[in-house]
This record gives C-alpha cells, sequence and structure tokens, in this order.
C-alpha cells in the first residue's frame, strides 16, 4: 500500500474510535442532563461495551500495523498525520497491557458509581460511596502497574491529563503557591478591609437566573447555533465535535453567583471547542489539548473577565432590569469586590482565586497518598477534613461539603484536580502577554469582546490538540509555564481588593 | 469451544452491535429533541460510522462462524439463543452482499436528509428534498439488488418491518379494506348525521396540552422512572432499553387533540417496550417483534381506548379543571363524537380510523412503483395529488399537506407504511378476543387499566422479538391475521357514530 493509502486507511480506523468516544460522550450527557433513572444500570452496560470497543481499537493488531508503517515513513508525514500518530502510539503503549475485560468492568464501574455518589452526597453519607471508590481506587492501581510509571505511580495519571506533569513539578508549583497564598491570606485576614458581601445570597428566582445565563452568553457571544445550555447537578462542558458544544450550569436560589460564574467558565471551555481550524474538526485532534490548555480558558472568562470591575459595570444596566429593586442598592462596584472575596471555605467550586489552589492541594496530597495505596477507606473522611483545617483553618461538618463534594473520583478521574490549578497559572502568563496586544479590560468595558476572541483563537484554540501545551504557552510568552506570572497576578489583586500596601 | 462457551461469546458479540444500534438511536433521539444545528453535519458522519461498524459486525466472518457452529448444535440451543440465532442469521444473508462503503454512505445521506426533509417542509417546497429523495430511492433499489428478492423487489423492503409480509398479500388485505371504507364513507357523507367537530379547533395553550399529557400519562400509569416524555417535530417512540423508554409528542395550540392522541398512541409503543421479559431485557430481542404488532398497541391505545365514550367518561372531570371555561359547553358525549368523526382529510396522522387506511394505500402503492423505478421524481407531487384526489376525493394545495408530510422516506423507510394499516387491523384482532377475557369498556370507564395491561403483556409485551407476529396472533385468536375482525370493527363503530341502520 502506498503512504498515502496507509494514511486514508489510518484515518479512517481512527474515526471510528472518534465515533466511539463521541457516542460515550452522548450517553454520559444524556445521563447528566435528565435521562430516566431506571435504565442507568442497562445504560452502563451499553457504555462498557462502546467504551471496551473503543478501547480494542487503541490496542489492536490493526493499530500496531498502522503505527509501525506511519513510523517508519515519518518524515512524508503532514502535521496532522503525525500528531495523531504521536497519540495513537502514546495510547497503545499505555493501554495495550491492561486486559479488554478488565477496562470494560472498570468502565462499567464508573458508569454506574455517578450514581452511586449522587446519592451519597445527597443523603450525606460517605459509607454508602466507599466501597465503590475503594474499588475505583484499586482499579487505578492495578492499572498503573500494567501501565508502568517513572518514580512516582501517580505520575502515570497526571500525564493522562497533562502530558509530561510529575509529581516533581507539582510538589515545586505548590510550594511555591503555599508560600505565596497562605501570608497573603493572613494579612488580608487581619489587615484587610473585607468586602460586603450580604447582598450575595439574597434570592433570586431561577427564573431570573435563566434570563442572567442568557445575558452572559449573548454579551460574550455564545454560539448557540453550534451549541447549547442546559441544566445538570455539576456544570460541565461536553464537546462533541467543533460544531457541537455543550454547557451546562445549575440554578441556587440564594446563590445566583454560583450560576453566574459557571456559565462563564464553561463558556470559557466552550469557546475553546468552537474554535477549532477546519482541518482538524471531526479528527481526533478536535478537542482541546490538555486539561490545564482548557481550564486556562475557562478561568480566564470565570475570573479574569468575569471578575473585573470593567465587565460589571458593562453588563449592570442590563443585569439590573432582570434583577430588579432587590438589588437597586448595589452598585458596579459593590458587585466586583463582593466577587473578588477571598476567605477560606469549604467547597471547591464556590472557592475564590486566593484560596482556590489551597483545595486543589488537598486533593493532590490525597490522591498521591490513594494511589500509592497508602490509605484506609473508612478514614478518607477525617484525613480530608484535617487537611482542610490545616491548611484553611476551617473543618467541613458533613461528608457531602468534605471528601463528597467532588464529582471527579466517582468519574475514574484522578489526577485531574491539579489542571486546575494549573489552569489559573497559565491564564495569568497568557493574560499578561495579551495585555501587550491589547487593551483587554478597555474591550470588556465596551464590551467588545471580538478582539479577545480572536487573540485566543489565533494563539491557543485553533489548534485543539495539535499543538502541545508547551508549545503553545512558548509561542505565547517565550517560556513554559512559570508560576510566577500567577503569583504576581494574585497578590496584585489581592492587595488591591482589601487595600493593602 | 464447548457450545456453552460458543454461545456465551456469540451473545456477547451481539451485545456489540446492540450497543451500536443504541448509539445511534442515541444520537436520532438527540437530534430531534434540541441538539444544536450547527452540529448536524458532522453528527451525520459519526452515526454512519457507527451504522457503519454495526453493519459490519453483522456480515463479518466472526459472524458467519457462530452462526456456522450454532447452527450445528441447534438442537442445544435454549429458545432465546435459537431466536437470537435466527435473526442474525436473516441479517447475515440479506446485508453481507452490500458494500460496507455504500451503506455507509446510505447511513449518512439518511442522516443529513431529515434535516433536508424538514427544511423542504418548512418552505413547502418539494424541489429542496427531490434530490435527496431519489437518493434515497436508488439506494433502496440497489441494495434489493444486492440483497435478492422474491416476486416482487418492494417483498424485500416489506418483510424488512414484518417478516414475510407480501404485496400479493397485501394487495388482497387493502383490496378488502377499499371495499368496505369507500361505500361506508359514501353512506356516512350521504345518511349520516355529522358530530359537530366545531370546538376541537379551539385555543389550548401549550402549557394546558403540557397539562393534558400529564394527566393522559398518569391515567394510564406511564411509568417516569424508565422513560419519558419530551417534545419533537414528529411525534415517536425511542426504545433504548426495556428500562428506557421515550415517548414525544408536539403542541398545536388550535388542535390540542392532535397532541391527546399522539401521546396515547406513543404511550402505547411505550408500554410494549417496557413489559418485556426479564431474560431479553438488554439482549437484541428487547424491542418489539415488529412494526404492525407495535402499531397495534399504539392505536389500540389511541383509538380503541382513546376515542371509546367511557375514557372520555374517566377522564372528563379532571380534563376540564385544565381546559377550564372554554370548554365547559362540551360533553362527554360531544367529545366522543367529535373524535370519531370521519371524512376525508390531507394529513396521515391526523386522519380517522376509517379513512386512516386509505392514506396508507396511497403510500403503499407509490412506494410500490418507487421501488419498481418506474417514477419521475419530478413528476411524484402530482402523482400524489392524484391519488389524493381519486381515493378520497380531495386535493392537497401544498407539497406540505401533499407529498412531503410524512418523515419516513427521509428516512430510508420505504415499506413501513403498511404496518400502519397491519396494526390497525391487529389491535381489532386483539381486541375482539381481549372482550372475552376481560370486561375491557367497563374498566376504561373505572380508569382501572391493570388488568388491561396485564392481559397485554401476558399475551405480547412479555415476548419482545422472541415470538413472531403469527405466533402472537395465533395463540391470542386461534388464527393469523384476518382483516375481517377489522372490517367488522369500521363497520360497527361507524353506523353507531352516525346513526346509520
Amino acid at each position: 500500500m502506498s503512504i498515502e493509502n496507509t494514511i486514508a486507511e489510518f484515518k479512517k480506523y481512527t474515526d471510528k474510535f472518534v465515533a466511539l468516544n463521541m457516542a460515550c460522550g452522548m450517553f454520559s450527557w444524556d445521563m447528566a442532563t435528565g435521562a430516566p433513572k431506571g435504565g442507568n444500570r442497562a445504560r452502563a452496560v451499553i457504555m462498557s461495551v462502546l467504551a471496551g470497543e473503543a478501547f480494542s481499537l487503541s490496542i489492536s493488531d490493526e493499530m500496531k500495523g498502522y503505527i509501525d508503517e506511519l513510523e517508519a515513513h515519518a518524515s512524508e508525514l503532514d502535521e496532522i498525520t503525525s500528531v495523531m500518530l504521536k497519540y495513537c502510539k502514546k495510547a497503545y503503549h499505555s493501554y495495550r497491557s491492561i486486559p479488554v475485560a478488565e477496562f470494560m468492568a472498570y468502565s462499567e464501574l464508573t458508569s454506574n458509581s455517578q450514581n452511586i455518589w449522587e446519592e451519597a452526597k445527597e443523603n450525606n453519607d460517605f459509607s454508602f460511596f466507599k466501597e465503590t471508590l475503594d474499588k475505583i481506587i484499586k482499579y487505578g492501581i492495578k492499572f498503573i502497574g500494567y501501565r508502568g510509571y517513572k518514580v512516582h505511580p501517580y505520575n502515570c495519571l497526571l500525564d493522562d491529563y497533562e502530558e509530561g506533569l510529575t509529581v516533581e513539578q507539582l510538589d515545586v508549583f505548590f510550594s511555591k503557591m503555599k508560600q505565596t497564598i497562605v501570608p497573603l491570606l493572613k494579612r488580608i485576614q487581619t489587615e484587610g478591609k473585607k468586602p460586603d458581601t450580604s447582598f450575595t445570597t439574597r434570592y433570586v428566582s431561577k427564573e431570573k437566573q435563566q434570563k442572567i445565563s442568557e445575558l452572559l452568553l449573548r454579551k460574550v457571544g455564545f454560539d448557540y447555533n453550534r451549541g447549547m445550555l442546559k441544566e445538570s447537578a455539576h456544570p460541565f462542558t461536553m464537546n462533541f465535535t467543533r460544531d457541537d458544544v455543550r454547557i451546562t450550569t445549575h440554578y441556587r436560589e440564594n446563590m445566583f453567583l454560583s450560576s453566574f460564574f459557571s456559565v462563564l467558565h464553561e463558556y470559557g471551555h466552550s469557546l475553546y471547542e468552537q474554535s477549532k481550524r477546519d482541518d482538524i474538526a471531526g479528527t481526533m485532534l478536535d478537542s482541546g489539548v490538555s486539561m490545564g490548555i482548557h481550564e486556562s480558558q475557562s478561568r480566564f472568562f470565570e475570573n479574569i473577565i468575569g471578575r473585573s470591575l470593567e465587565f460589571w459595570q458593562n453588563i449592570y444596566d442590563e443585569l439590573m432590569e432582570i434583577l430588579g429593586d432587590d438589588f437597586r442598592d448595589i452598585t458596579p462596584e459593590m458587585f466586583c469586590s463582593a466577587v473578588n472575596v477571598a476567605e477560606p471555605s469549604l467547597i471547591r467550586t464556590e472557592a475564590d482565586e486566593l484560596t482556590y489552589s489551597l483545595h486543589i492541594m488537598i486533593r493532590y496530597e490525597i490522591e498521591k497518598m490513594l494511589i500509592s495505596g497508602e490509605y484506609n477507606i473508612d478514614e478518607l473522611p477525617v484525613l480530608w477534613n484535617k487537611k482542610y483545617e490545616e491548611y484553611l483553618g476551617i473543618t467541613p461538618g458533613s461528608d457531602a461539603e468534605g471528601i463528597l463534594q467532588d464529582v471527579h473520583w466517582s468519574g475514574g478521574m484522578i489526577g485531574y484536580f491539579p489542571s486546575y490549578s494549573l489552569g489559573n497559572a497559565y491564564a495569568a502568563q497568557i493574560y499578561s502577554f495579551m495585555q501587550k496586544d491589547l487593551d483587554v479590560l478597555g474591550l470588556v468595558r465596551k464590551g467588545d469582546f471580538g478582539p479577545i476572541k480572536d487573540w485566543l483563537k489565533e494563539k491557543i484554540h485553533q489548534y485543539g490538540s495539535l499543538k502541545t501545551p508547551d508549545e503553545i504557552i512558548t509561542a505565547i510568552s517565550g517560556e513554559k509555564l512559570n508560576a510566577d506570572y500567577y503569583v504576581k497576578y494574585l497578590e496584585d489583586k489581592y492587595t488591591k481588593v482589601y487595600g493593602l500596601n
């Protein structure tokens, strides 16, 4: 076969696991947005069969044949084929030693476990979830055993979400974070002038919040023709193809800012996914390159734009039309101060920018222990609570606001949390260089998001998974990820918000 | 390998195409209930890949191996395995001569064509759809060429929806229908006393109609834990597994009965799917056996129950609470008479029970021509209109209410329409024997649907695809499908409604 034919056949072959992964995604989307509960068990079996098929394709002899043949002609490959080959090779070597039956059993387990976790959280009872979680962790450990790792077993999982990321790097990263955040938080608490946040818990009906979601998405220009907004228990973004990217939010009537920032956060994810180049749309490169870069985009819209005074000034009049007299006493400045308050809290997703990394650090440290096998499942809630006491000075009053708060582990996503912190750091680094080209906050004040979106598309979004995180951030800033930008961003911001000097 | 192992491996293999078919179904459901339009094209590609995979599995050498091995041990197989083998063998022999690439191209075509048809219908312009339709028909003809047929090429397609059904049988069936319906319709029009239907077009808000849907489903006892009701352009039922069966309806504010009867119709389908035996749930037999039997269940709830005086008497008070003063002048008797009016009309889905079969006859005759290749695509609208003039005495004023009214052809479903008429006939035959065991309308009057549902489950629903239509109807009535029951049902009903003697 000519190399052109091999490439064409290889691409057709990868279309199959793209389609199978999409199908799993479609079932997940369906489950999260209202599928009948009675079908959960059968649906989990179907998803495990589909995931098993995709898995089998990635480690088949046919795949091995394509890899060998394409590698032999490496110099003749176009960029897209080369990168696809890289991912296929990585998956092949990573997964080929896991028995398909075990992978499918694991996949069925994680499909079912989301409902178990939900019920445990609703009933505020970790004991209902602990056996399932224990099984998930043990599968994680077992699979790492099959897959192999360098230095620390947790590195194997970190690499799944952020290529090349290691415990060594993260230890340095978090230690730098800790050195900045802990004293800054202390200064804020002792010397700072705490903004008034009392009005943020005023009642806002779900209907009004839905209108606020529409306002926000209209402002930033969400493409409804290629996406939609729905409700789910836990906000998320689901990208099927570049032309079908869906986001969700949830509404809490005494916490309208929760949905407000979720919508902006998920919008950031969706913009990344909707802005890819034509020639990678529909291929296996048609998704963001890493969780870290992805989170940089969501956090950019949520925090850097969404918590700026300029944004609140821009939306104020229209927002007031929705919020009505109940908020007539609140100025844009008051909103902006309130959404930038920093204080220890229990729930990660509601945490402020400053303390957020401490929440991640806790999960990072616990996950390292879990994956090393150094844990006692019954003692996890206590361990969790102790770490909150240690880093944040507060203790969860229940499992629901402690160990059970996050969905990730129920889906088998261990090693994912650190990417949230990387995302914040990437966002600060990107923002620093965007400001050299654009008057970012001036544009936000005018509601002119076009130039910002174009800039992101040119530097990041268009590539999907074509460029590595390192390539992207180096092209933008001339260096790899550097936490100093984020540290400086936090120091500048909170010095200002709290009137420190 | 022992035969037990072969059976186990064979079942695992069939799980794969069950899962792939479910995945295609999930994408269809998603598209029909609000997926972003911009993703349609990419979604069609994904669906074609999934359908192609399922298709490949059904004609693979591995499948051939299972068929040969299981046939060699036919006497040792349990009933479920035997029936699964029968279907796999039929599919294998039917499809193995179709090239996979052509099947996938066809699948992509029919995924895309639904949107094209929708647009053509919205714009009332057949020319927008005709090229696509022409391609679909030509694929149909081509595939029949690959697959082979007996006597008439259309038989090949009829058999897809109703095993063993032939043109010869249908010609007899429809000729009997025609001989009854045409003179009866004439008598009604000349001698009958036409019920007042003027109030059926009174405005009923969508919100009220949604409440009516809930009332109806509560009355008959829809299992929301294993199903849901949503909106779509065209009402339909989608069964994933026994424990996840979904129905849709549409709301027209000046035609509230349209949704009323759609809900009952789709409920009948859903009850069939939700009532299968434990041991076939999740297998490839976990769906109704044929379109004819399926339609018998939907038409039973829509017409035999839903248009009975007893049903209207039962729901009257609760219905009135929703409809309010606007309908205070209408008695249950007036409702019942109005919903049993018979007169020539243009739209099949809104047609009454008497003239319904004439609508089907027209489609049957046209499809026979299409599949024989005896058609001119440009002249189809005229041909359609002529037949309406001939059989019903009225002529569509536009493509939208003529040739473009049905979704079926856009999905490649040629040969499906006759099953609607078979469904009506099966329903009358089943009803005739159900009455020997139960005081059906007495139960309906009391709103006690349990015994009726139990009867249907025992005789029909539990089997899924395990028993053939012939086996089912013979076990109930001691004979095969016999149109006489239906003819008698129509004569009795309309003589009464129109006060003939």
